[in-house]
């Protein structure tokens, strides 16, 4: 099938994304049968190019790297907004890659609302709006026929929504438990090397894998999102971020770090969802992990998760859980399903 | 979607099958509107049954506990062979879960055959057709319109090729690396314990990990069989089972086991593919796997697969690798990835 895509957020992952899209163009075509016309793209800095006919996706890569803007694109309509485009292009697909506000989860959630009711599939990485509106977001996607697909916003690219929505259907969820964030994980496990808190963090931040405010991640709000997205998807809970247990690491000294190692134990941050009472609970707080368990052995920026199910036991699934590529490839891994589902055998 | 069944074999994984589709019905209906109805169910020791109109699976389920035979069921016609089930019955679906045969795939390859020929979908946990024949397999399918699934051949119900096919599409997979034998992890790892490999074989007999003849685990069989299955379907190679080069575990000493601990190792037989000047080649053998590894830490009858790729690097699943629950687990996921596909948005 042929699809029309619209970037809502043209950053590090809408970028990601673009990347693929234009290496694998011929393979998409050949081994998917998956085709694409970039008919949009807006972003809040960077400008906004619509041509319903389709723009050139490598002159936009081109022009973001060397000018930082799109507007000076050679053609079609300049300046409309992210609702604009998304209520007045022609695009099948939004891909709302703007920033994550677990707060509010603006302006993403209207975006995402907006493009589910004008009957376009949304592709999404953006965390906030799923994990504060997923059952709302979902029963409108529903309601429009169309697909909301958001794998993106768990372990980057790699597939732990899908493995638990689709490839483990059927399979009753018990419990979720895992490393969602690589961040703080790359810090423990510098920790653990013998380096400081504060060195960790300075390393972290010098290789990317945090922000220059790391909140987000060391206060574990990045890995509540992740755990409510996870509960409320996979195990048909509903709660919001804030009903989550949280602590983070910031507490964590070398000294604790040495301990467990005495112990025959590694401390990770771990996010976990069970069943108490008819209902889906959620935390995130480091935990002594032994090292019989396989989250023990997960190092550096890596993320894993583990899926309690009654037929199988426990399923685990180790990546990545972070990076523009990575990030990218989910969007590109979700539009492949909904090609996969709309299209005859 | 409703389905009508026939098993082909009712052996431990039919039964398992035929468990979790009991138990589970209106789960299956109510969440993923699946419907089913058996109506054929033929195995050689046990009998054959079929009723165009379906059959009470729980009472077959009692009559098999009870008498071994299925033929005393109260209605329907008796005594149909496999093929005749296969050809003339208005099943929609073929659970092909006889017996594996790597060397002919028989009964099971002419069983496949026979069912995509007449547009039935197959469904199967049999390893000798895919891994014979998956290539022509394929082809016949795409020709009659019907789906051809084999998740349980590789890891049981662990999702290892729904997620490296569908999950993981789009992404180059470069190599593939892992642990595809439960029975031979299980005694690799009591010899860890400090047991020999005899003392280790007969603990994993006594446990149904080990078969009362060996020899298809522990001289690698198994694993050829699995590894030739995800050279060919998930990087497209085009191997059989003879041009895997094979070495199994039976001359692995304690000695071994304790110089490898030494070196900081574990011995582990590792079945893998990669490519070579544009072909797939596949390999398995023990291999000294440094414990910063994380398939060192894939402990007793559990498996793991490692699945090299250009976008997201390494992704590893881990999970249960063989049982008969499990093995009916991943019968039942593939039919509700086909009733997804063919089912409306």
């Amino acid at each position: 099938m042929k699809f029309k895509l619209a970037f809502i957020g043209f950053g590090t992952v809408g970028q990601g994304l673009a990347k693929i899209l234009v290496e694998k163009r011929e393979l998409l075509k050949k081994k998917y049968k998956f085709e694409y016309d970039v008919v949009a793209v807006s972003d809040i800095k960077k400008g906004s190019v619509y041509n319903e006919n389709g723009l050139n996706l490598e002159k936009l890569l081109e022009l973001t790297k060397q000018t930082g803007k799109i507007e000076s694109y050679e053609s079609g309509i300049k300046g409309l907004s992210s609702l604009e485009v998304i209520e007045k292009s022609n695009a099948d697909i939004i891909l709302e890659v703007t920033w994550t506000n677990i707060e509010t989860g603006e302006p993403g959630l209207t975006h995402m609302k907006k493009a589910l009711g004008s009957g376009k599939h949304v592709v999404t990485t953006n965390k906030g709006p799923i994990a504060l509106a997923y059952h709302e977001l979902m029963e409108t996607a529903r309601k429009n026929n169309v697909f909301l697909r958001f794998e993106g916003t768990v372990l980057s690219g790699t597939p732990a929504l899908n493995l638990s929505l689709e490839d483990l259907a059927g399979a009753y969820v018990k419990s979720i438990r895992g490393i969602v964030n690589g961040t703080t994980n790359y810090i423990l496990t510098q920790m653990e090397k013998g380096a400081t808190y504060d060195e960790s963090l300075k390393t972290a931040q010098k290789l990317g894998y945090a922000e220059a405010d790391p909140t987000m991640d060391v206060e574990a709000w990045d890995p509540v999102a992740k755990i409510t997205i996870l509960a409320n998807a996979v195990m048909e809970g509903n709660i919001k971020p804030k009903d989550v247990e949280r602590e983070g690491i910031t507490h964590i000294s070398l000294e604790d770090v040495k301990k467990a190692k005495d112990e025959g134990k590694r401390i990770k941050l771990i996010a976990k969802a069970w069943r108490e009472n008819n209902e889906v609970k959620a935390k995130v707080s480091p935990e002594k992990v032994p090292l019989t368990d396989v989250l023990a052995h997960i190092g550096g920026p890596i993320n894993a998760l583990t899926f309690e199910t009654d037929v199988l036991g426990d399923v685990t699934i180790v990546g990545p859980g972070a990076g523009g590529i990575e990030a990218g490839y989910a969007l590109l891994s979700d539009m492949l399903a909904i090609n996969r589902y709309l299209s005859e055998m």
